[in-house]
């Protein structure tokens, strides 16, 4: 692959927001010229799939419905923040399963990585599944606001097809819930504690 | 879903780069509270989900492989750009296909839409799939360097499942393609003239 590689020369901050942090960095291409390169540093961020066993015993999924003021509407998505300084992802998994809908899992699941934004971005999604499900109390961060809601496997798939999900981790989170209902794909489950 | 909505008071550019272009806005809450929103504004993009027929019948994609320096590693993706200015979708999508993979199509059919970031950016990604393939030159853009090569549908999800494409917009391609190919979802193929 080093016929691809590009090496860092330099490396300036060029914004510090309240949100944004973004660099400009100058970098060697693989055939020896220049380039700049612009991004977004992000700490990375965590996403939960959440099952919910309904009383006929047939699987629900936990959704959100949070509106997103860069895209300006109401996004349907699996509940997903980002890390705390220090925190490791299955931490804020919890955490944010907890804060953001209420429950708390008894079993976990880690499936896999996702890069939300390669082109502009560092950010990463870690993607967990939760269940044995209990409901408690919400906490939202302040100005938070959000709906939580169930849906079956099919009406979210329905929902990916029809273009009322777009928002771009839930889709690969449907990929990974698609293929792990079907028993193409295993998940190795541990117990939270 | 009027709850959940919030509503630009003011806006402000707080970055503008060669890439990169930032504002930051101040909003009003459902409650009647202020908060400060901060994100980047892109044009959208366009990913091509090429499929080629090999001399067996079978269907294999074409991928690339590119150095993404935000997350510092060689990505598996499928061909994608962003739009010029005044460009269509389906312009782009024939366009991109062709510079980066020196294909193309003689059918096209449009599937969906995906926002990559929603938290940070107004970026959608337009989802495309193209058929018919014919082979011509490649025209990359100055200082782009991508591997093209080609996967059988199994090889692709089997990556996914493995960890080995991380890239978003291409694993919510893969949600698209397997829906496909198994006749879940269907298409609505066009010839590109």
């Amino acid at each position: 692959m080093d016929h691809l590689i590009e090496k860092k020369l330099s490396s300036t901050e060029v914004f510090k927001g309240r949100l944004l942090h973004a660099y400009r960095d100058v970098v060697s291409l693989p055939d020896g010229s220049q380039a700049t390169r612009e991004y977004v540093v992000h700490p990375g961020a965590v996403m939960v799939v959440p099952l919910l066993e309904d009383a006929s015993g047939s699987t629900r999924v936990v959704l959100e419905r949070q509106f997103r003021y860069p895209v300006g509407r109401v996004m349907v998505e699996f509940p997903a923040g980002k890390l705390d300084a220090g925190e490791s992802c299955f931490a804020c998994a919890q955490r944010e399963l907890r804060e953001e809908t209420g429950f708390t899992a008894r079993q976990w699941a880690h499936a896999g990585v996702l890069h939300p934004l390669i082109a502009y971005s560092t950010e990463f999604i870690d993607i967990w599944f939760a269940r044995g499900l209990q409901m408690g109390p919400r906490n939202l961060d302040e100005g938070e606001l959000l709906d939580v809601f169930t849906a079956t496997p099919d009406e979210l798939l329905d929902g990916c097809r029809q273009g009322l999900v777009t928002d771009g981790k839930t889709l690969t989170a449907v990929l990974w819930l698609q293929n792990v209902l079907s028993g193409n794909w295993s998940l190795d489950w541990h117990d939270a504690a």
